[in-house]
């Protein structure tokens, strides 16, 4: 029987790689760990936008000098980081130049590896958990969330991998979002029952929950390197040696370390400060609906509100609420509540996510009702794709689900992000330079769909919108002045600016 | 016939004051007029809680030289102030040393009266509305809030009086907080109907609308004078006039003023903010009992999120959420937009009501449940009467719920509150020494109520705890450290301390 061979496409270059079918990369490892003698040996699971980024920083520990192997699934959304990393060229193109910088810098000292071979495990002193842990909501973006479920699956068997593999005193640090619990109820006793399986000491390994805060824009590596942590151990000695660890990546002078009292207490601690945050949208998108009714400008509104000290940080809806976190940590918190600790639904906060799941819809049919609805064969450049302001991230972006509504009606689109050019979960090219697609000619209507810098009272932009007949912008993020609204109003063409929010 | 006399109490001084039958006030108005002859006249309606203070400011105006009249309604729970700011007495007592020198300068300087007779508003250049808009609630606390109405009489009436006798050129400032679309909808109409019947001009008054923040504690005047203002005008002429007035009596160099488009935005901003307040102490609320669940302590976990700058302000439960505003103004905003615009209910600011009512009714059955349920003949001390720290306003204190339940099992309650001698809504006198209250013996529970500064990690406290058998801590606030709760634990008796919002 012949395998089919699989190939996985690095998106940065074009290039195709044949995914090995010998997975056997334990010389490699061998000889990293050689070439690495007297440095302890850090073991990454997971390459993705956190487990790369903390790579970067365990291999550049600022007090520390470490040897660390990034490892993955040999899949073909993953395969190619590992050969990327392995080749000596950076499977990051960011904003933040610490990447770039970071990345040359441990080619140079030779302690970072990639690989696909659970064997690494068996050499690492400390292990990091990066991978994903998914929500599997039954939400279409048009109706309301029906329900959704965790499935812990993928999850656990990393977990049996790793403690099949690893050393009897090693230290694990999940730095993964999960449900509430999870340390105490799922990790712990799979580390300590693969390690009863293999004869060796169940008690000796170390446990520590330590969540991260990466914001995968301009201050990508900061996030984690100069930024505030919290973290906790599954017992003393894991406390103890996980803030120990802690203190060699992290500058805690600066940025001061907060214990909690036990892994329970981070991993609720995680999900709490993105559910805030998505509770915070969801509220302000149901009174910029009434201040809408009541002609009042909710930006406007808003920002008054913020001089308070004490308001600083209410919100504003946007065209919706994208990434990997806030669609999703709510309800990981409330299927841990109810499944976890048999209690009751976080109704407050599934509740934030359903409203947050609407938003798009909601922009667009605004969008749509307000241009007349004809909008078959209308030609419409996005502006921006990415989830979030000035980073390269297109997980659950907001703009998805209106991308498709607009496709739906037959829409004509051209999309631009300065810091997207190949958009991953809709399998398309995307232009990266403003000035070509300022060029564009014929275009309908501008819709802002990421707030990004470069759009942010962009002249060139105010000037095409106000100069040319028959053309509209929709900012529902607003990212434009008040002077700038007036310009573009005044320009040719009867009312030529919609939204600021009011979606 | 004879009426029967009616009296109203200060409950500063204890004294009882007939009030007048006959309401000719009009001899004293026009010699206060005359005397203060130069000056413009500021009439403030209502001797509320910022009205008294509001007209504090106005008669020790920055920037303006301005005689001050305020004006109530005769009624035993106002007549007394009246009276009492006519006699040379401040009606309020505050922590705010500025209130008493505020008072004394308008005194020495006699530039302000107060009054019960509407024909106080001919005078005015200016009047400013501050009297009480109520929510109607169907709650009891124990239960969903079932309904609630506004009721919008009142405050109507109040308006015809100022139409039917203010000057046609008038300047009408709203500061109260009033159902969004108010201005446009309710007050204008009423006062241009009024001046047409008068036979005077009826689009020459001046109509804006500029919110209050004021917080009655120890930056009471401060919280008038030197903080943020947002205003708006029904028109231009009205917009010019209400900035031009508010720059007299605030700092707007330090604390600039925000226009806001028009009244309805500006409307919409005040009960925005509130609701903002009360959605974010709701949202806590449900993972405070997820974090008692798992073992997790809600106030670590909240301090820990709090080190990011975008999650300073989450919030606490405490005890529950009361003072005038928040227990109300996500339901005013509710109510105006489906009776004032025909829009849908505000459905997540009513259900943070919903939830924030039944707080008090949590923390009570989380204390009834720890300390073994039986509290019949228990001698239960409150420490805190006030609906937050170191203010006197005890209007919607969560504590009398709280209060009321203690009550119904039969406990024995002993109160104190340094800044509340009476209890008004329960017609309680209490006790504000510190030192008396710790002498009290056979105290059996402690129940911190209100986090007034006085009790934040008192070591008398401590010590009063840790030293006696059977004594017990409840604090549902937080208001020791994480050291001085292991002081109480360790002192006799078993577990002593419960709470640390964790209800």
């Amino acid at each position: 029987m012949v395998t089919e061979q699989v190939f996985s496409l690095n998106p940065l270059t074009g290039e195709k790689h044949a995914i090995p079918t010998n997975l056997d990369h334990s010389k490699a490892i061998d000889d990293f760990v050689l070439k690495n003698k007297d440095k302890p040996i850090i073991v990454v699971q997971g390459l993705g936008f956190v487990g790369t980024a903390m790579s970067l920083v365990c291999a550049n520990a600022i007090n520390g000098d470490y040897a660390v192997i990034g490892i993955d699934l040999p899949r073909p959304n993953t395969y190619w980081k590992i050969k990327s990393i392995n080749d000596g060229h950076c499977p990051i193109v960011a904003s933040d130049k610490k990447i770039e910088l970071f990345f040359n810098q441990a080619k140079e000292k030779g302690n970072f590896l990639a690989t696909y071979d659970p064997y690494a495990y068996s050499k690492a002193d400390t292990i990091i958990v990066d991978i994903n842990l998914d929500v599997q909501k039954q939400s279409n973006f048009e109706k309301d969330l029906e329900g959704f479920d965790v499935d812990l699956g993928p999850f656990k068997k990393a977990m049996s991998t790793i403690g099949e593999n690893c050393k009897e005193d090693v230290l694990i640090i999940v730095e993964t979002t999960v449900p509430p619990g999870t340390c105490q109820k799922v990790v712990q006793p799979i580390i300590t029952e693969a390690l009863e399986k293999r004869n060796l000491k169940s008690d000796a390994f170390k446990l520590g929950h330590s969540y991260e805060r990466v914001m995968p824009g301009p201050n990508y590596i900061d996030s984690i390197q100069n930024f505030y942590r919290v973290f906790s151990g599954i017992d003393p000695k894991s406390e103890v040696a996980t803030e120990t660890f802690l203190r060699t990546v992290i500058s805690t002078k600066e940025y001061p370390l907060t214990k909690l009292s036990n892994t329970n207490s981070t991993e609720i601690a995680k999900v709490l400060e993105n559910s805030y945050r998505a509770m915070n949208i969801a509220f302000i998108t149901e009174w910029s609906r009434f201040a809408e009714e009541a002609g009042a400008d909710i930006f406007e509104v808003v920002h008054a509100i913020r001089m308070r000290p004490t308001h600083k940080n209410i919100m504003l809806p946007g065209i919706g609420v994208g990434g990997y976190c806030l669609p999703k940590d709510p309800l990981l918190a409330s299927w841990a509540r109810q499944n976890l600790f048999a209690g009751a639904p976080l109704g407050m906060s599934e509740e934030a996510v359903k409203t947050n799941d609407k938003l798009p819809l909601y922009a667009f049919e605004f969008f749509a009702k307000k241009f007349g609805g004809k909008l078959a064969g209308k030609k419409v450049l996005i502006l921006g794709v990415a989830y979030a302001p000035d980073v390269f991230d297109t997980r659950y972006t907001p703009v998805e689900p209106f991308y498709n509504y607009l496709n739906k009606e037959g829409c004509e689109i051209i999309l631009h992000d300065p810091l997207v050019s190949y958009w991953e979960e809709k399998r398309l090219e995307i232009e990266t330079s403003f000035d070509k697609i300022l060029d564009k000619e014929d275009i309908d209507f501008i819709v802002i769909g990421t707030g990004h810098k470069i759009y942010r009272n962009s002249s060139a932009l105010v000037n095409k919108v106000a100069t040319q007949e028959n053309i509209f912008l929709f900012d529902p993020i607003g990212v434009f002045s008040d002077e700038n609204i007036q310009k573009m109003k005044n320009g040719l063409g009867t009312i030529k600016v919609l939204g600021r929010g009011n979606i």
